[in-house]
């Protein structure tokens, strides 16, 4: 696929098009299959993302995409063919759009529905300098299940702020989109019968199929219901083909015109042209580079989405009072065995996480005994209802906390990087972080048993097997002796320390005592007093500083030399987990260096 | 007014209602007027309240009041009269429901928006048990225009949850409630000329009245509007003239009856019956005692609000890139000023934290310098936006975040306690505490002059007015010598910390340094450098320790004896500002004692 410059896309006819779309459809088979990345939504957006640009006049106009995945086809046609390989790499070009990758990219991505209020308030800032670009923005039918979308949608529908908001609509969020707000856009998709008389004259007789578009939009909206997105002040316009460039020429174009929030709804489908990506929508969504999730196979093969599953599911069957809650992510949670064995007592709430925590408050306020697996990044969405209706409460629900510290190649808005810091934050909730999956099922069991608020917060892969052993409420573990320095890790960290001990053994003769700091909050007061002990203290965790397990034990032990070792205070770039971890000094070799620095400082 | 048991409001007739009701008026009143508290919401729920309790049998049945502010009445009508005058003091009765003070407050509030998804978790609940009760959330319109619960209704209208959804709809939210729903809910409102028949035959003819009623019911779901509500899956019920027990009664009856989610739509008036309240119901909805008003009024009257709000307009003038935006107060957050002078470059956006977020980020990627006005307790809700669309991207938002640390009656749910560990924790963002009225002027200035994300915390009520002083990016200012100890206070500490080193000097000759850390992030390194000089460092802040300055300190400073005085780490209760300033031990004798018996432990 050579260079195209999205001025070349308005000239060329629709044949020409065509084939540029097949092109653009192997260009990202090819990647994304060695890459990984976003493979079906990307899929299903390219004709759609080929007339966005035929329609506007892009970086003049401001096109928006709501969390980005779908983006890439956005990239090749914006000048980033030539580096698209480099996709999701140390320094490549990021899986979302990207304010600092090109000046195309008006909005960053990477957290869903905040694509209308981003592009509301261009809209506004472009009212207010008298400009005249267009801003539109474009969002999946599951973002729309997330509540700030509604908020924005409502405040543009007030103020008639002209916006174009576009809704693809492949009935999927990542996996099969839920919500009531999706049976009525279903009836919206069969009401008009647009697609099929679309489908049926496709090709043949053009002038004949031209005036029957003419008065079939004309009359289409004189016979649909009002919608919701017209109860909230937008012009409905659709739905129309996302498959088929004549049609949403014909439907920006007329948008165009219309100087208030109009919103048009796009139907395409998700893998649309590579037949496995069709049928399984949710296992393309996000794909690992086929070659080396063969190659990196580990032993151990089981994830810890997938433990935290299976243990799932054994606690439910001894207790029926267990219930588990999604926002849309059932499989990336682990959670898809538990839906299967359990459907009465699973909830998949849509990409809703505020409204996920106080359904669980109110679960438990209810008697039972709610699990909401949720990723780390995410659940920052829900700090506040964490706080006032779960926490303050003390409500006795689980949080099962993953993708905890860096993620890899989603970048710096999926890792886990804060989780610490808001959760041991919060009064009453207990958080714990295992060290081994042994450890995650033991700690489950607790979290169900304590009768109170309780997070267990592990990372993305899998952590060692572990063994059998009992786990305390509110205990650490030593799992070194050693009487130079103590160094205190939590979760997948506690390896990683042990062998940068054995360095400091092997290398300096240094005897590392380790604690396995299983509960960052409440601290084990019997191990503080044990690190009071010690000539120096290291606290290594996975996560940002600010607020972390580092931070809490230089606090508890004043006067201490407590040094908190942990990622660096800067975002930390798209890579992979490997390279993440050494970046940030945190693999045996790093930690073995910090430390050493440390002792040669005095 | 007498103790009222909610199971004899059942066998009371209308009359004797209606001399109730007014009783319960009155009580409002008398209490509200005296000890401060929300008055003109719960005058426009008293017969809504007293049919809620009528229709339904709680305990066993829930009621769920969203934010709660107007659940007053429902305290008095369930053994709580008699305490009443307690309201919002140390050891009395919550401002807000409290699963701790009562069986009958089935869930907490405080924040908006919840209690759909808290009412839903509660009726899954119920069906899992195979329970019979019935569950019903009382959510007013304001509270609609948050994002969760349009969450909440979507996935109860998805799963057909049997639930019952009480809209209080009085056209407000804390001030003129915004939105196109707003628009929407006018619409039925006056469509159905619903209440004009009513009050036509008000109390002649009861029979006629009787079928007339019937047949205009029935009627009236014919000829209504395919509503929002039904696009989510609801039955729509409505409207019901919320001051007429008899309608109240009538519709409660028929909704208990269907086993499917359903919104009753009861239109009230904020303020009912008190002449004052009913004129001014933003004035009236939350209000200050009015003899400690009177009484407590400092010579130097401005606000902490007022001042930002001053020095915004000031700065507007300037520079007519300087937009504001508020979720729905813009009145609290001193911004009612701006509003009127600038009305163009004003946002409400309703109870919308996280939309306000993203759609200031929006703002700024179109190059205005967007500044959000916010309580701390209520910028909880944003926290990913703030992380994900304005840090990450570097774009240059002011958060002017008010209420930050105790904030008096309002209690647990309302203290800014947390703004300093979230705000610190993201990347790209500035963080500044000015601990004067002059200071917040000059840091304001300085966060729109720095071109990056920037947030100025401070307190609800008045700084001292302080002086005219040069403000330096990332720099402390050292406000008093001492070499015997460095005490680091931020915000209004600054004041209560050189009193306790006055105090210190006074009864123990000893000098303590002084610094006022004005910037959280970036901290001062030049200062940092001459703390590890000290041989006791102390850092006070009136925040929650986790993650806060001290932390911070001991942090930056390992081996030094860093000793952290903040809020205690659970949830500081109700009481008068004072009061908790003293319970938390940050008085400046509080301070004194603390520091003190630093010294004696060694």
């Amino acid at each position: 696929m050579e260079h195209i410059d999205p001025a070349k896309l308005k000239a060329m006819g629709y044949e020409e098009l065509e084939t540029l779309c097949a092109e653009i459809r192997a260009r990202l088979i090819a990647t994304v299959t060695e890459r990984g990345g976003h493979l079906a939504s990307n899929l299903g957006a390219v004709e759609l993302t080929v007339a966005l640009h035929r329609a506007f006049d892009c970086p003049k106009d401001k096109l928006v995409f709501d969390v980005g995945h779908q983006a890439y086809v956005h990239k090749l046609l914006t000048g980033r063919n030539d580096r698209f390989g480099t996709l999701r790499t140390l320094g490549g070009l990021s899986g979302f759009p990207s304010r600092e990758e090109s000046e195309y990219d008006a909005f960053g991505g990477g957290h869903s529905s905040t694509s209308i209020s981003a592009a509301l308030g261009m809209a506004r800032a472009r009212d207010l300098r008298g400009g005249k670009e267009y801003v539109a923005a474009v969002i999946g039918d599951g973002a729309l299940t997330g509540g700030m979308a509604y908020e924005a949608l409502n405040d543009a529908g007030h103020t008639q702020t002209p916006l174009i908001v576009v809704l693809n609509d492949n009935e999927m969020s990542i996996a099969k989109n839920v919500g009531a707000l999706n049976k009525s856009l279903a009836r919206l998709r069969t009401k008009s019968g647009y697609l099929k008389l679309k489908s049926g004259i496709s090709g043949r007789w053009p002038r004949l199929k031209a005036v029957l578009a003419h008065v079939r939009n004309n009359l289409k909206y004189l016979i649909l219901p009002n919608t919701f997105f017209e109860e909230l002040g937008f012009k409905y316009f659709g739905p129309v083909n996302g498959h088929d460039l004549r049609a949403l020429d014909e439907a920006f174009c007329r948008v165009k015109r219309l100087e208030r929030p109009v919103l048009v709804h796009v139907c395409t489908q998700k893998g649309r042209g590579y037949v496995l990506a069709e049928q399984n929508p949710e296992q393309f969504h996000g794909v690992a580079p086929f070659f080396s999730e063969a190659k990196g196979k580990k032993e151990n093969g089981k994830s810890n989405s997938e433990v935290f599953g299976e243990a799932l599911c054994l606690l439910a069957e001894r207790d029926e009072r267990i219930v588990a809650l999604t926002a849309a992510m059932p499989k990336g949670t682990g959670l898809s065995g538990f839906a299967q064995r359990f459907p009465s007592r699973f909830f998949d709430v849509g990409i809703a996480e505020q409204h996920a925590v106080t359904l669980a408050a109110g679960l438990a306020a209810g008697g039972m005994k709610p699990c909401f697996a949720v990723y780390s990044a995410f659940l920052q969405r829900a700090v506040d209802q964490l706080f006032t209706d779960v926490c303050l409460q003390r409500l006795p629900v689980v949080f099962a906390v993953d993708r905890c510290g860096p993620v890899g190649e989603d970048g710096p808005t999926h890792h886990g990087g804060f989780d610490i810091a808001y959760l041991t934050a919060m009064p009453n909730l207990a958080v714990a972080s295992p060290a081994s999956q042994k450890e995650l099922q033991k700690l489950l069991e607790l979290g169900f048993a304590c009768g109170r608020p309780f997070a267990l917060r592990y990372g993305r892969g899998s952590l060692p097997e572990g063994e059998e052993a009992p786990v305390e409420f509110g205990r650490w573990q030593k799992v070194r002796e050693g009487a130079d320095l103590a160094l205190v890790a939590t979760g997948r960290m506690v390896q990683a320390v042990l062998a940068a001990a054995e360095l400091l053994q092997n290398e300096q003769g240094r005897q590392a005592a380790v604690y396995n700091a299983r509960f960052l909050k409440p601290m084990d007061a019997g191990a503080l007093k044990e690190l009071a002990g010690y000539p120096l203290v290291a606290a290594v965790e996975d996560e940002y500083p600010a607020g972390g397990l580092g931070e809490h034990l230089a606090r508890a032990l004043p006067g201490r030399p407590v040094h908190c070792f942990a990622l660096p205070e800067k975002p930390l770039p798209a890579a992979a987990f490997e390279e993440q971890m050494a970046l940030a000094g945190l693999t045996p070799e790093g930690l073995y260096k910090q430390i050493t620095a440390l002792w040669e400082e005095g």
